[in-house]
């Protein structure tokens, strides 16, 4: 049987090598008779699970000793609310950049707690950019500037830090869900990093918080326990039950990225699978990408066909060549390859040489 | 190698047969060629487990249809906030009944929200008894009545539903975390009931919901738009990523549970297991259980040693005999063995065995 390649934009495709292990560990972790899913939080095995997922993750993305790391649940939509909640501190303002569906739907959730300032939109144009720096419209009195770092959906990706005005002590908080560990990261130049875990890190059900220590404590009347950073940075995560299974498999998923080399290697096979496939989209008129070049995702590929009309027979035709969870989001349509670590650069391959042979049977 | 029993409190022991299957499809789930943690969980085959989980645990546990099932983030510690935030509904009082350290931390959560009428405790005795119905104190301007069906540390449970005074609206909330699906139920007589997945159901990082449809719509200002009920009803839990793995598993479980006969059957199996337990404990002054007999936990059986100086030779002991996590929780010391729907009587019948023989020996 053919290999499948799996371009679901998350959850997503995770290494072979990490679903082997998991199944082969599933009955039995290391001899202690237990399933990982039948530990309890609290004993020694979990524990030592834990604390080597954050400590190699710590190391794999330079993590500075002032940052607490958290292993959170609700995903990144949790933290759209947590974000305002924690990161106010008596402010009532707070910037907020937009660039697509989930940047929009995190400034939509702030806006129950301050006046969200839209400091860059790239609205304008369908959200098919990033902003550049000069063009943003900071306010002085904002508790934070949030962005999204890649927009899942709309395929706009970051590929610069903003450098915030000089003795500026607005934090930088960004939505990574998409994009983290897809690349180094300079950790410091940001208050507080948020990221669903099903797209890079492991299953869905953990979201992975970076927060620098200081910015945690004082949060909005009315914040649930379990919306206070203070609260899991004190429990180590362990506050309430963490969502064990999904801790385990995102620290066989670090684990894999530093055997790849690290996150300049991985950087490095990022850059070529979407080259690949941004290449082959722009040799012809067949397909289409809206994303300005210098704005284009490696890890979410939009693209539509000259003729809407084919879609159906695309995606079909596709699952049959193995390549799956190729189609659009539900409110753009076309198709959306996504291109995470853990799609092998065959399967970027196989899918463009299916896409030369669709356009050549269609075009 | 003998066999290894997990008396974990939770996370806890899981079915064998359920972790082949999940070992089995860890890969590939039914010829899709992918793993369940690689789905979109939009897809038609995540859409196809969720939505059997739902048919299979409506008619395993009899939920009418005026009943939503959610299938959530967060634990039962999300739903200490969750309750008031959305059950208030105008009104300013809630009343709680306190039976353990759960009940407790619940109603602490729900004074951020209004104020808690402790309508009955029995903290009068060290949280060892259940409180009569007759003796519940409740306020005619409720909002709701929460109470904890089984406390997980003290090994307390209700072994009967409260009646509510006649033609009283005021809806009965439970937290039956450690509980849910040990016994039947009728569910009628909630107003909604909420469960933690990591006793009885499956991995840590679900929590099932189940609530009367007519009580969710009517949020405090400021409720993140994640414990908003009537946003995961809108959407049938997928406003966003569910977690996707733990659902699956726990649609596993109870496929396993339906083979066991049903809940009729589950719970016979539940009542020889603890009376085994109890009635070693009883027939000895070695061992002590605190717990009022009437009262006592069919899940979570605390018990002490004597000579509290034995305990970590007991521990020890126990260990070396492939009898797993029976430490008490932190807060109360000496021994807890869980006795959920997955541990097999085998396990509580190698737990005596071993009990008699240590006390014989230490005696």
């Amino acid at each position: 049987m053919n290999p499948i390649y799996n371009f679901s934009a998350g959850p997503a495709v995770l290494p072979k090598e990490v679903l082997r292990q998991a199944r082969d560990e599933m009955l039995d972790w290391q001899n202690s008779g237990m399933s990982v899913m039948e530990m309890s939080h609290r004993g020694k095995e979990f524990m030592s699970i834990i604390e080597t997922l954050e400590s190699d993750l710590r190391d794999l993305a330079a993590i500075p000793e002032n940052y607490k790391i958290l292993f959170l649940q609700g995903g990144a939509s949790s933290q759209f609310a947590m974000v305002p909640m924690n990161l106010l501190r008596g402010r009532t303002v707070a910037d907020y950049i937009l660039t697509g569906q989930w940047s929009e739907k995190a400034a939509q959730e702030a806006q129950r707690y301050c006046t969200v300032n839209i400091a860059a939109s790239s609205g304008d144009a369908s959200f098919t950019y990033a902003p550049r720096r000069d063009a943003w419209q900071l306010n002085r009195n904002a508790a934070y500037i949030h962005y999204t770092t890649n927009e899942t959906i709309g395929g706009v990706e970051f590929n610069w830090t903003p450098d915030l005005p000089e003795n500026s002590d607005i934090p930088l908080v960004a939505d990574m869900s998409s994009n983290i560990l897809s690349r180094p990261l300079d950790i410091s130049r940001y208050g507080l990093i948020y990221a669903g875990a099903q797209k890079n890190l492991g299953p869905a059900g953990l979201v992975l918080v970076i927060i620098r220590k200081d910015l945690a404590g004082d949060v909005l009347p009315g914040t649930p326990t379990l919306f206070d950073y203070q609260v899991h940075i004190d429990n180590a995560s362990m506050y309430n039950t963490p969502p064990t299974y999904a801790i385990y498999m995102t620290g066989l998923v670090i684990k894999w990225l530093r055997q790849q080399g690290g996150l300049a290697a991985v950087e490095q096979a990022n850059i070529r699978k979407a080259a690949i496939l941004y290449d082959m989209i722009d040799s012809c008129d067949f397909y289409h990408c809206p994303v300005a070049r210098s704005d284009r995702s490696r890890m979410n590929v939009p693209f539509t066909l000259k003729n809407a009309a084919l879609d159906a027979t695309f995606l079909s035709q596709a699952e049959t060549n193995g390549l799956i969870q190729l189609k659009g989001h539900r409110s753009v349509g076309g198709m959306r390859a996504s291109l995470y670590n853990a799609m092998p650069i065959d399967g970027v391959v196989r899918l463009v040489e299916f896409m030369k042979e669709f356009a050549d049977r269609n075009g």
